[in-house]
Parts: C-alpha cells; structure tokens; sequence
C-alpha cells in the first residue's frame, strides 16, 4: 500500500486537530507542523516555529509531501485583528509554500478568513463580493490568498484557499463566543452579550476539518467559502448554548457593544462547497454545541 | 547641524540613483542597501542582499534612520511579471518594514505600480480604480501595498505607497522600451514595435525620483500615482526617440503583438499628486529622451 504524504502546518490546533484526525483515518501518511509539539495518535508531529530563524526548507525536503493544509497563523482573539504578527504569518506562508513546492508538492488548500469580505458582508460569494477587509488580519490573509492563487500555475501546485467562516468547538480559545459563554455559564457567572442581532455562518470544528479534507481531495482550485451557508442570529446560538449549560438566567444581551466594523450579516454563499467540492455540513447545531459544553464541563471538573 | 537619516533599499538603481543623488543634494545623511555595492558619492553604500539568510535587523539597528524609501525589487524585464521571486520579496519586504519600525523609523514611501490597477486600465485614481492586477507581480506589490497601508498605525509609522507608471532615463535595462529602441536604432538595426496605440504614463527616473522626495518630504498617506497625467500615444513616444536616435526609417511599428492583457489605456490620475503632496514634472519629454538617448551613444561608443 502507498499512502499520500501529507504534512498540516497548525495541525494540533482548533481546527488543525479534528482534520489531523480526520487524514490519519483516511489512511494518509500525516505529517504535522506544531510550535508545540503536542503529540497525535497516528501522525507524526514535527516540533517547529515557522517564525522562527531556521527554514522550513530543510524540514520539508525530510517530510516529501505531496499534499499541504496550511492552518498555523497568530490566534489570541481580540489580539489577532490588529498585530504586526499578521505581517510575520504571511512572509511565514510564503516561504513554505515556495518550500513546499520546491520540495514534491502538488497541491495545497490554505485557511483564509471570512474577515476578507470585510464589514459590508452580506452572503458572501467568492467571485462577486468584493474583498474588502477593514482589519489587518483581514488584509493579510487576502493578500496572502491573492498570492497563493496568482503564484500556484508558475510555481507547480494546485492552491485552494478555504475562506472558513465562524467556527465553534471542543478546546475552543476561551474567549470565543461559545466556549466564553459556556464557562461562564458553568462557573454561574453573568454572561454579557451583545445584542446578538448580528447573523453569523458557524460550523462545528469537525465539519470545518470534513468540508476541508474534501476540499484537499478535490481538484477544485482558488477561493472557496467554507461555512454552513444557514444564517444563525447570535441571539439563538446563545440562547441555544445557554439552554444546554442549563443557566439561559445568567444571559446578559446588550449588556455589550460590538465593534463599529461588525457586519450585521456574515454568511457563505455555499454554492461552490456544495456543487463543486461535493460536500455539506454533518453535524447539527445542537449536537456540535453540546459537544462543546461537555468539554468544557469536563475541563472545569478536572481543575 | 543635525541631518535626518534615511535608508534607500535598490538605492543604486534605475530609479534608486537619481533619488539617491537628489537626497544627498538635499542634506540627508543617506544610506542605501545594495545587493551590488556600487558606491554612490556623499552616501553611505552598504551592500546587503535583503533576500539572503541574514535578518536585516542588525543592519537597520546601526543604521538607525528615520525615513526609508523601498524601491528593491527583482527587476528582470519581461520575467518579472510571473516569476516566484515576487512572493520573496513581498516577505522580505515585510520584514525590512518590521525592522525600520522597531529600529527608529518614522516615516517610509513604498515602489508600487501601475500593474496594481490591472488590464482594464483607463485614467486610474487610488481611491475609484479598482485592483485587479493580471499578473504575479501586480498581485504581489498591490498586496504588499494593502498590508503595508493597513499596518501603518499599528507599527508605528507613516506610510506612502508611490504607484509608479511608465518610467524611462539613463542606464535603463536594455530590453525596456526606449533602451530597446535607442539601441537598435544606434546600431543601425531595425527596431520591431507593436502598432503603438497603447497610451501611457511616461515620467523621466529624474522626475520621478523628485515626486518621490517631494512624497518623502509630505505627510501625504496611503496611495499615491507617480506619474505624468499626460495621456502618451506609445507611437508618439517611438517617433520621437527614433527621431533623436537619428534612425526613425528603422522603425517597425506593428511588427510585435502585444501580451493580450495590455490595457490599451494605463495613466495616472495625479490629483493627489499635484493638490496633496505638491509636485509636478519638471523634465519635458524631448530632453528626458535625448539624455536617455545620449547615455545610449556613450555606452555604445565606449565598447
């Protein structure tokens, strides 16, 4: 038997994890890239900071892959929208996938970000709305996308870029949405809200990592929304996680004021996920968030 | 006296010569980072290849400046369009960013170009014209620009991003345009052109180096066309420097096809230019041409 080398830069993070789990049970030779080293069951886990001096070239002429997922970025909430890191991540990028591609690569499928849409928002459509972001993380990942995509036929790889829409799931950053939410809850603290009139696109971490293995698998190429393509008001994700905490008392909307550049819509136009890649969300809301509860609560119990 | 300090990277160059010269005439203790080393008078020359192994740090640390003008580039004409090497420098040019700003830095003007706005082309405007570059090194310096633009405040510093149109003067790269003509004419050779309609932006590198100090020299943000604004028939521009060269009986005209995404008009809307930052040209295009001409037969008779 031969399997496909594959290496999955972030990949014992948020997303990086439940996608690392998903290539090893589809028989992939995994290969991950972590600045931290946590170890996998069934893949191999390369300890590496692509910010760091050392180049990546070395590393990915030892690994051979033939397939990349590239997921590693800065990611402290709050913190990520504006910090020079965002620079640092895209000559990061940039430098692997010349690295990659030198090295056996073929094709790759990189996360970029709703935030290109920018604070117009809407349903977004890869080819008609216009990018347009009004952050700096924003900004970095279009230009990044936009580089992949006009550099990949000149440089032999096949480059999809996955603009990933809201995610929720298990050893979620605690100050994201439903995990701040659901361990305020649980500790029987006040959980101030927005409003929560804004209308979202989340996926689970688990569809997330489904729709991007099947992307990785298709030979669909350039940008491709990943999201449920479902608007969900916010004001229902958190009534319906504060319902599965069991204190829906301590809910606090309006209590917060979102940001001036918060569209008040911001969904996927899933057109291209679902007809071309062939793939559409498994998991239902109220199973990913109990999922995600249930982490949590185990989580505080351990302390 | 206490003079500003200000580091010009490609300071050497085409256009990064007379802007060297112009900033000495002007006062500033200049240094310019050169992959070549060519000395320049009165400025201090450090050769330094911004795309090598070593961090440009240090570099900036002892150097200290508090302006920088970015003007290196791959510059192989013909070859830049597609190659990977933009992808370097866009990371490279992140980097030098990240250091003048930790090291001092205060205010830095960017080379964009007019191949950020794309193959429809028509009288650009920074604010109206949209981005849509056809090719890798439009791509990569219009996203270098947006990330340079939205991290300004972040970082620290103030940024002027110059789109520069049609250039032309002495020690120009055999294969552009006037170069290629007044060499061909020069040897007596014929001289293959396209029909010529295309009309452009043409700026003498004197001239532009003087837009570029007077940008420099303004707290003028963000975009900025460097051009003439004066619509240029290419047939117009040929007739002229073969008329200088003496030889207009060996022009071609319409003996070479055009890349097919050459936009049949690409010329500068300097509003900006003109009302917010101050400048216009002050080289009429007879004598640019005649000097560009001019340092042809000397080079040509020096062999």
């Amino acid at each position: 038997m031969c399997r496909e080398t594959i290496l999955v830069t972030g990949g014992t993070g948020f997303i990086g994890r439940p996608l690392t789990e998903a290539l090893v049970k589809s028989g992939y030779d995994v290969h991950v890239i972590s600045s931290k080293g946590t170890p996998i069951l069934g893949a191999t886990v390369h300890e590496f900071d692509l910010l760091g001096e050392s180049s990546a070239d070395e590393l990915l002429g030892a690994i051979q892959a033939s397939l990349l997922v590239h997921l590693a970025w800065f990611v402290q909430p709050g913190q990520v929208w504006n910090t020079a890191e965002n620079l640092r991540w895209v000559g990061a990028s940039l430098e692997l996938l010349l690295a990659f591609a030198s090295q056996g690569g073929r094709r790759a499928v990189l996360a970029g970000s709703c935030s290109e849409y920018g604070p117009w928002g809407g349903v977004c459509n890869e080819a008609t709305t216009p990018i347009a972001p009004s952050n700096l993380y924003g900004v970095s990942k279009a230009a990044l996308g936009s580089m992949a995509i006009a550099s990949a036929e000149h440089i032999g790889l096949a480059v999809a870029w996955a603009r990933i829409f809201s995610a929720y799931g298990p050893r979620e950053h605690p100050s994201r949405l439903v995990s701040s939410l659901a361990k305020h809850l649980l500790l029987g603290e006040e959980a101030p809200c927005s409003t929560g009139h804004q209308k979202r696109d989340y996926l689970s971490t688990e569809d997330i990592a489904g729709a991007l293995l099947a992307l990785l698998e298709s030979d669909v190429k350039g940008p491709v929304n990943v999201g449920s393509g479902e608007p969900l008001e916010l004001k229902d994700l958190i009534a319906l996680t504060a319902e599965i905490a069991g204190r829906p008392d301590l809910v606090r909307l309006g209590a917060v004021t979102p940001p001036p550049d918060d569209p008040p819509v911001l969904v996927a136009d899933v057109g291209r996920l679902r007809e071309e890649v062939g793939w559409q969300p498994s998991v239902p809301l109220r199973e990913g968030l109990e999922r995600t509860v249930e982490c949590w609560r185990d989580h505080l119990a351990a302390k």
